[in-house]
């Protein structure tokens, strides 16, 4: 077995800069925003539509869908009554800075008070473009598999939260809580763990009193 | 909802040159390669591991094993003896044409039959980097869902086998297989699809069977 090569392409350029530009327009608006990233089907769209369930009598949501093609997830989340834009990537992998910022002024942010952007099925390059959310919430569902972090690493260090959702399925998988716990400890030793079921609703009331906190301090930091 | 943006960032510049050398050094030496896609997650080890069962006997196989970090798939495949090397993008999201024929070089492929190449778990940017494989086969997992061909067209559109993984599994999702034929149907209407599961097997023989066809068939044609 050999260690073949070290490709270290950049082509973040000045996403940074971009990204205080996002965090400035939400800061003037006073709008929290997250970044929900996941891989394909780890239930990104179900799990909005969980939180939208049990944040909408306490705050004005907007939420902007990223796909590379289609709106199937766009009309799933409009029909719950929140503003809503569908973003098409044409083609790349994941969201940037820049995007983001045309999304929020399409989706007219003003008036809001959270907005969620569903980022790209991804688990590499989202990661290592700052849209500028407060904060970055990762889904990974348990048929993916424990060995997760130890091959998309940076994506665990750079969340600030990691919901385990489709527990309802953990019977039928080897999927070894303690084993995953201990893999993202290594990276990320103060993230928040929440397993839960979209499908069911387990475990999203924990997670959407810790998320409702995280945004009263943001916002209360805000002003 | 409204379409905000089309961007088509073309990075591919001269992938496509790159990968008529990597059909070039593959040609020559008489070996096959495969092109295996799927999400994270979605079982591309798991299958290997079965392929390299029902194949052994009848062909010498070589891995390249491509992960943005860890070295835990190389690990889990090297242990069945076959020729193995990890390959470890650095960063970035996809394998192209010019880190495979690195990666080729580096496995010696001289010898070898057949070579499998698994990409990085990612659904968007492996299916427009041709690496130059005599064909490209695509993994699906039963808990990804059935909605997969509407958000990630390219993919479906470009491989020439598509197995449905983890069928094992269909009791405890709402995959429905007719839906996903239709889907499938409308961008790659003669592309075989198997359901399999890697986990107990099933559905595996059909497949290698097919997939020996193919090998034996390119070799022919080769001389």
């Amino acid at each position: 077995m050999v260690d073949v090569w070290e490709v270290k392409e950049r082509v973040i350029e000045d996403n940074d800069a971009e990204s205080k530009k996002v965090q400035a327009y939400l800061s003037s608006r006073n709008v929290f925003m997250v970044n929900l990233m996941g891989s394909p089907g780890a239930g990104k769209t179900t799990t909005l539509l969980r939180i939208i369930e049990n944040l909408k009598d306490s705050f004005r949501i907007g939420v902007m869908e990223a796909d590379v093609d289609s709106k199937v997830d766009a009309e799933t989340i409009a029909k719950t009554g929140v503003r809503t834009v569908q973003l098409h990537t044409g083609g790349s992998c994941h969201m940037d800075a820049d995007m983001t910022l045309r999304g929020l002024n399409y989706l007219d942010a003003e008036g809001l008070d959270a907005v969620f952007l569903e980022n790209i099925g991804n688990l590499v390059c989202p990661a290592e473009f700052d849209v500028g959310a407060a904060k970055k919430v990762m889904i990974l569902s348990v048929p993916e598999g424990d060995d997760k972090p130890l091959k998309y690493p940076l994506m665990f260090k750079v969340s600030d939260c990691l919901l385990i959702n489709k527990i309802d399925t953990a019977p039928v998988f080897d999927f070894d809580m303690d084993r995953l716990h201990e893999h993202v400890s290594a990276l990320n030793p103060d993230m928040p763990v929440f397993p839960v079921s979209s499908k069911t609703g387990e475990g999203f009331e924990v997670f959407t009193d810790w998320l409702k906190k995280e945004i009263l301090s943001w916002r209360k930091q805000n002003v």
